[in-house]
């Protein structure tokens, strides 16, 4: 597949790195609501970086030999509430970077590519001192647990949240909330992780998920809760961990409604909230906060024709804690 | 059963009128979790209105003569966050009106009663221009939707709120919402509560719950919802209603967990939050809020030896809106 011409508002990017995400899984499986159903072929990644090569006439904000990044969309309709407030993300007419159907009539390709081309307003800039393996995961995992954590205010030095399940968003979710002064409590189904998650990511509390003296014990301790597992999970211990107005944010998406103790939610005026990938202006202040606070993700660096060995690894959450694909020295151009 | 004598703290007042709430019913049957075990006997009621016939040594907001009324809870610790907070009604030590032990090992009892004797921290001052027949329901009904209304942001001019449910809540909520300049939609499984709905109660509009020509027409158009259902529904029409962000707070309890379409509250970074009765600040300026809106509820005003009749019309939602009991003219004192 070869990509379009740069357009003037185009930037055009030689992709060095891109994350391998398990929504990916979900979309080459075809797993999601009938809304958003995969069409084949489909080239996966949205957790892209590269460096600049082109850039339209048009194009400002970046130059030839910038380092970027592009993240879960490509385009959007400009016009809506949502795009007025920065939350590109969640506007209805939004573009994702592979699988959806571009301005142009196109499908758009993700980042399994060799090079990418994007609308300079879906682009953001990588800092110098970020690095460019352990940064792709950023632009959707890292996003994805950065944004909860700051639109519910849970990023108020002091405050207490849990992170349910330790994978690709958890352990970034750990860092991010730990970087903005926040204490953290990691809750797995794994009792093997808890060494992982105090000892190498610092932090400050483990709790083991369904166990039953831990939710007695912290019943009622946390300010929130950033959830990342994708299976079905019983909600109602998350929720008694929360203090009063406390706010559980689920970010994965099991594949079946989960249930729902109204009881529990009314007894302290808590809330069950979702929350998606954030917009463009917020990724890039997240990209920021990351360089400052030399937050990456774990990675394990692999060439592209590992790619279906990963994904089998994936599927079975073997992996600490993203399969970062190295494009740029094992993809070969196609043209 | 005789009620204790006025302590230095207390308030007494002869009650006039209490309301017959849906959560009566619940606890006559001891319907819910086993943390709120009803035991018997138990006298119910806790919209209570009347006037101070006593007064304890160290009362300091009330006089002989007041018109004043009590809710759903009499007692709380008075030294945890919720309790500093003024969200008594969160407190995990709360005293409920009836059915609760009290500091002193006695059991309480409610409203369905000649007398009560109150600690003045748990009861409000009713404003002389307040009718106290319609204005016994607003210390449950009103509260219960009035705060999340406040907390929840859902009080802005111009906003658009959709109340499910045109019961002894909701349609205290369309009067609330509709004097805080908010554009109200009644969502009902009752066509024929249509017209009561816009001509009557002066909602902008009406849908017909699980209508899918309604929700798809009114898709992403309401800032919030406030919930009133207590009969187990489906969230995923009402989540499709929110706006980005939008609120659902359910303020019924259904006996069973609901189901939780995850995907829909994540593709709006929408939330489901539950809201119980409000603390004692705000219940007092709930009720300022009524008097000066001249909001009160639509009552069927019944004589104390109705109550058995009133609670199987209730069962059946054969009311509108509310039962109040004329305690004052027809319960005779015991003493």
């Amino acid at each position: 597949m070869k990509c379009r011409a740069t357009g003037e508002k185009d930037v055009t990017f030689k992709v060095l790195y891109c994350g391998i995400c398990h929504s990916d899984l979900h979309f080459i499986k075809n797993e999601w609501e009938k809304d958003w159903a995969s069409s084949y072929p489909l080239v996966p990644g949205h957790e892209i970086v590269g460096v600049v090569t082109e850039v339209g006439s048009k194009v400002e904000k970046f130059k030839v030999g910038d380092k970027v990044g592009v993240g879960c969309l490509v385009g959007s309709c400009h016009s809506c509430d949502n795009c007025a407030n920065n939350l590109e993300s969640y506007c209805p007419k939004m573009i994702l970077t592979y699988g959806s159907i571009y301005y142009d009539g196109t499908t758009t390709y993700g980042g399994y590519s060799d090079i990418m081309v994007t609308d300079e307003h879906f682009v953001v800039s990588i800092p110098d001192n970020l690095p460019l393996d352990g940064g792709a995961p950023l632009l959707c995992a890292g996003i994805t647990v950065y944004s909860p954590l700051r639109y519910f205010g849970l990023d108020k030095p002091g405050m207490h949240v849990g992170v349910v399940g330790l994978g690709g968003l958890g352990h970034v979710a750990v860092k991010f909330a730990k970087a903005m002064g926040v204490k953290v409590t990691v809750i797995s189904t794994s009792p093997n992780k808890k060494k992982e998650a105090i000892e190498h990511l610092g932090a400050h509390f483990f709790g083991f998920q369904c166990c039953l003296c831990f939710v007695q014990a912290a019943m009622g301790t946390l300010d929130g809760i950033i959830d990342t597992v994708s299976a079905s999970h019983p909600l109602l211990p998350l929720i008694r961990l929360l203090k009063t107005n406390g706010k559980l944010v689920l970010v994965g998406v099991p594949d079946k409604p989960l249930e729902l103790p109204v009881f529990s939610l009314l007894m302290g005026r808590k809330i069950v909230a979702g929350s998606a990938t954030g917009g463009l202006k917020e990724t890039q202040e997240m990209i920021n906060f990351a360089a400052k606070h030399n937050i990456t993700a774990d990675i394990e660096v692999i060439p592209i024709d590992y790619v279906n060995i990963a994904m089998e690894r994936l599927s079975k959450t073997d992996v600490r804690y993203r399969f970062v694909i190295d494009i740029g020295n094992t993809l070969k151009s196609s043209t």
